[in-house]
């Protein structure tokens, strides 16, 4: 099993995913809160380019199954039913509901991945159900970083590492195959005694901070607090195979 | 002084560098040739977004005060005077002459960091040059690392590395202001016993190598083989202030 990583979806062609499983991560907070909001009972997650395509596919569903969420510099965007929290994705919010999510990162980097063969949804709340899709699936595998705005982010690097790293552990026959997949192992090792704390001193857990989200980003570091893994079928994530 | 980095150039917007120096890097190898190619006489380096704005650039000057210089996929573009290597860079080819060089990503990179106040280009060979000058000329600084089409690349960040590491060594004042950049600085501490080794392991060192260019890594892994370091001025990069 061979394994690419990639700390932005910017550049990635074809023949990175094709094939492939891609495994999308934006831990703060759009991955997060698929698992959170599938996890509640919601139907299906449906993201969004941008915030006009969010409200076109609103228009065209019946508008009491859907909760619109997003957000735009963290915050929520007016006229949305829900921001970026994974405290707002609660049962009472989401249970049988279509979620649609516009996220700046996230939703970008959810749809790039939906061009490859197998497309799950990954955050430190749901690893190891990611990690145990992945080996169930069995195919070659590329990590995609959601990233912030087309840069770096460290939270989403050391969840990819810890990915990588229990790849590794998991399949004597799984291969590193880009610089990107053994620089985040590294930096999972650096960090992995104190991930939270390396998620609130990150570029994006301190604008989250001063936003007033602490407590997002202490609930997007627990680690396999979710048992479910979201999975990419027809344009959506869902819980179903 | 305020230290970003930025693994690749994609996504880097006007906010990024407006006011500030940036430093740009792309060791495998089109920073380590512009250093050895001004420091054997050529008069200037004009970088070229493609292969067309190359050929038309070139169009434009005196043919025999030419030297068209760049590569696709690691080798030589047909019809143009020279490669990617810096060994073709040598005093009798370009001496007095005006290079035009179009490579994947280190020309794009160069041209980005262009629209800073202050630019400059480095590699290892030309580390401390360059640190002086940023140094010298006091602004906060954007580094920017080529990366390869549109991805991280190892060898960049290393160095881009090195140079935050000497920045914080050489001046009090100097504070790191992304994820990016203290990620870099921890991939050097990791990697700063064995640097060649670390650009011959890289993706693009092993592809360079499979090409033939081995004796090409181990020249652009040398820390200050020059003192001089490139400065953007008016679309190219020359050694006047």
């Amino acid at each position: 099993m061979n394994i690419r990583l990639f700390f932005t979806p910017a550049g990635i062609g074809d023949e990175q995913i094709n094939g492939r499983t891609a495994v999308v991560i934006d831990i703060l907070r759009a991955t997060t809160v698929a698992a959170v909001a599938l996890d509640n009972g919601a139907r299906e997650i449906i993201p969004a380019a941008n915030l006009g395509d969010a409200t076109s596919i609103r228009e065209k569903l019946d508008r009491s199954t859907v909760q619109l969420g997003g957000e735009r510099e963290g915050r929520k965007v007016e006229g949305f039913d829900l921001g970026n929290s994974p405290f707002e994705y609660d049962r009472e919010a989401v249970e049988n509901k279509t979620v649609i999510l516009a996220t700046t990162n996230g939703s970008a980097a959810i749809l790039k991945g939906g061009e490859a063969k197998h497309c799950l949804s990954c955050a430190f709340v749901n690893l190891t159900a990611t990690l145990d899709k992945i080996l169930k699936i069995g195919n070659d595998v590329s990590i995609i970083c959601a990233g912030n705005k087309g840069g770096f982010s460290l939270e989403d690097a050391l969840c990819g590492g810890m990915l990588v790293d229990k790849l590794l552990a998991a399949d004597n026959a799984v291969e590193l195959d880009n610089d990107a997949a053994f620089v985040a192992q590294g930096l999972y090792h650096k960090h992995r005694e104190n991930l939270e704390d390396a998620l609130h001193k990150s570029d994006h857990g301190k604008y989250l901070d001063n936003l007033g989200f602490a407590k997002d980003i202490t609930f997007c570091a627990q680690e396999d607090h979710l048992t479910i893994c979201p999975v990419w079928q027809s344009g959506r994530l869902t819980l179903q195979e």
